[in-house]
C-alpha cells in the first residue's frame, strides 16, 4: 500500500502538484464531497490505469446547495474516507477548508449556460453553478492531465465535459460507469438517510429504467408511453417514492426527446420522504 | 532578433507551452486585440524580465463587444504587429480565429459579479462577462506563469486579478504603468480615430486627472469638488468631450469614495464623436 499524502493548504496541493509536474508525472483528479463509496472508488481506480498519481479531492462545497438543501447534514466520514482511498491505491488527498476556498471577497463563477437549464437545474438553479466553479478552482489548483466523474450524475458530467471543453483546460475528461448494489440501486452518500422501508423499494428507479431500455430494444420509440410504464413500475413497486420528473434526452445536449433515436438517456429524480435519489441509463 | 513563432491553431499553442514547460522555461502571457501601440511593447518587455518566454495573443475578441459597439472597425494591423513584438523580444504570438475560440456549442461564460457592475461595467453591462472569459480560455491554452495587464484599463486589470486569485490560476497578476503621448494622452488603439481637433483636445482628460492629483497633495479630500475642477478643465481645454463618467474608486474593490482617502484612483470616460477615451490616474 503506498502513503497517502494530504494537504489542506491550497498552496500546499499547487506545490505538490508543481513538483509532480517537474517530474515528468501526470495526475488525475477525482473531485468527491466525500462520505466515499465504492462509486468513488472505482474512479480513483480508472484514475491509476490513467494517470501516475491521482488526487481526490474532498470538499463538501457549500456554493452547490441552495439555503433548503441538506448542506448541513452531508453525510462526512474524513476518516473513513483517508482509509478507503489508500485501500483503493490512491496517493494525494486535498481536503481544503471553505474559508480558503471562499474567502470574504470572493465573487467569481463560471456558469454553463443552456445544459444546466433542465432536468437537475431546473429543480435546483443555482446547483450547477456552484459545481462549475468548484471545479474549475480545483483543476486550476491540482492542475490534472485527467479528470474522472461518476455517470450516476449524468446531467453534471455534460455540464462539466462542456466547461472543459470550452474553456480549454488540457484535461483528458473521463466518465466512468454507474455502481450499483446487487439490486440495481444505484450507490449515493445519500442512501444511507433512507428509512429500511424506502431502501427496499428504491431499487424500482433502475427496474423502470432497464424497463424503458427493453421497451427500446424492442422497437418502442414513443417517449410518452415509455414514461408511462415507468410511472407504473415505480407507483406499484415503490408507493413512496414521488418522482419529481422522467426526462428523455439527447446524451450529450440534454436536449428532450419524444420519439427515441440514437445516444438517448432516460433519467429520473424521485423523492422517498426528504432524501431525494436520481438515476439514469443509455437506453439507445 | 529573436525568431518569432507564430501559431493559430489553440492545439498548437497547448502543444508549444506544453513543450516549453517540460524544458522548465516560464512563460508569460500578454492578451492584446492587437493594433500594438508602445503601452503593448512595454507589457512586452516587463514579461521578457519576469519569464523565459512571452506569449503575445492577439485576438479581437467579440464576446465583449456588444452590438452597437465598435466590433467591425476596430483597428487590426496583423503585419504591423507582428514586427513590433519581434523588435520587442517577444518570442512567441498566438493569433486564434474566432470560430475556433467560440465554436457553435459554446456556451460556457466566467463572470466577477461586483467588480463588474460599476464604471465600465455600468455603461457596457456585457463587456467584462466577454473579457473574463477570454482571458480565462487564453490562461488555459497558454499556461503563463506570469500575466501582464496595462494600468489603462483600470477596471479591467482589477476584474481579471480578482478572477485570477479567485480561480486560483497559479498565474503572477502584474499590472504596469499607462503608457502616453508626449502630451499626456493615454496611448489607445481607438486614438488613431479621432478627428484632428479632438486629438490636440484629448490630453484635457489628463491634465483634469493631474488637477485632481495635486489638489489631494493640496490636501482637497472632497471629491465632489474635486470632480468640479476636473469637468472645469474638460470643459475648457476639451470642448467637443462628452464625459461619461468621472469616478473616485478604491483602487482595487472599486468602491466609490466621496472623501478622498488612502489608495484612490481617479477614473474618466469621455466621447469625442464616436469615440470613446477612457482614463485613470492614481490620486492618493
Amino acid at each position: 500500500m503506498t502513503t497517502l499524502t494530504v494537504t489542506n493548504a491550497i498552496i500546499a496541493q499547487q506545490e505538490l502538484s508543481r513538483r509532480l509536474a517537474r517530474k515528468g508525472k501526470t495526475i488525475a483528479i477525482v473531485p468527491t464531497m466525500g462520505a466515499l463509496h465504492e462509486g468513488h472508488l472505482s474512479l480513483i481506480r480508472r484514475g491509476l490505469k490513467k494517470a501516475d498519481v491521482v488526487v481526490t479531492t474532498i470538499f463538501v462545497n457549500p456554493t452547490q446547495f441552495a439555503p433548503n438543501e441538506d448542506l448541513n447534514r452531508y453525510p462526512r466520514d474524513p476518516q473513513g474516507d483517508l482509509n478507503k482511498i489508500k485501500q483503493a491505491g490512491g496517493q494525494v488527498v486535498f481536503i481544503p477548508s471553505a474559508a480558503e476556498m471562499y474567502p470574504e471577497a470572493f465573487e467569481t463563477y463560471i456558469s454553463v449556460e443552456n445544459l444546466t437549464r433542465t432536468l437537475e437545474g431546473g429543480v435546483r438553479p443555482t446547483h450547477f453553478r456552484g459545481v462549475t466553479t468548484v471545479v474549475a478552482k480545483l483543476f486550476n489548483i491540482v492542475r490534472p492531465d485527467v479528470a474522472l466523474f461518476g455517470m450516476k450524475d449524468y446531467q453534471q458530467a455534460m455540464v462539466l465535459k462542456r466547461m472543459t471543453v470550452d474553456m480549454n483546460w488540457p484535461i483528458d475528461f473521463v466518465i466512468c460507469p454507474t455502481v450499483r448494489e446487487k439490486d440495481g440501486l444505484a450507490l449515493s452518500s445519500r442512501n444511507r438517510f433512507l428509512s429500511p422501508e424506502s431502501r427496499r423499494q428504491a431499487p424500482a428507479l433502475y427496474l423502470a429504467l432497464r424497463a424503458a431500455r427493453r421497451l427500446v430494444r424492442e422497437g418502442k420509440t414513443d417517449a410518452a408511453s415509455i414514461e408511462n410504464t415507468m410511472r407504473a413500475i415505480i407507483g406499484q413497486d415503490a408507493p413512496s417514492a414521488i418522482v419529481d420528473y422522467i426526462a428523455f434526452t439527447e446524451m450529450e445536449t440534454l436536449r428532450p426527446v419524444s420519439i427515441i433515436g440514437k445516444q438517448t438517456v432516460a433519467s429520473l429524480a424521485a423523492r422517498f420522504g426528504t432524501v431525494r435519489l436520481i438515476d439514469n441509463l443509455k437506453i439507445a
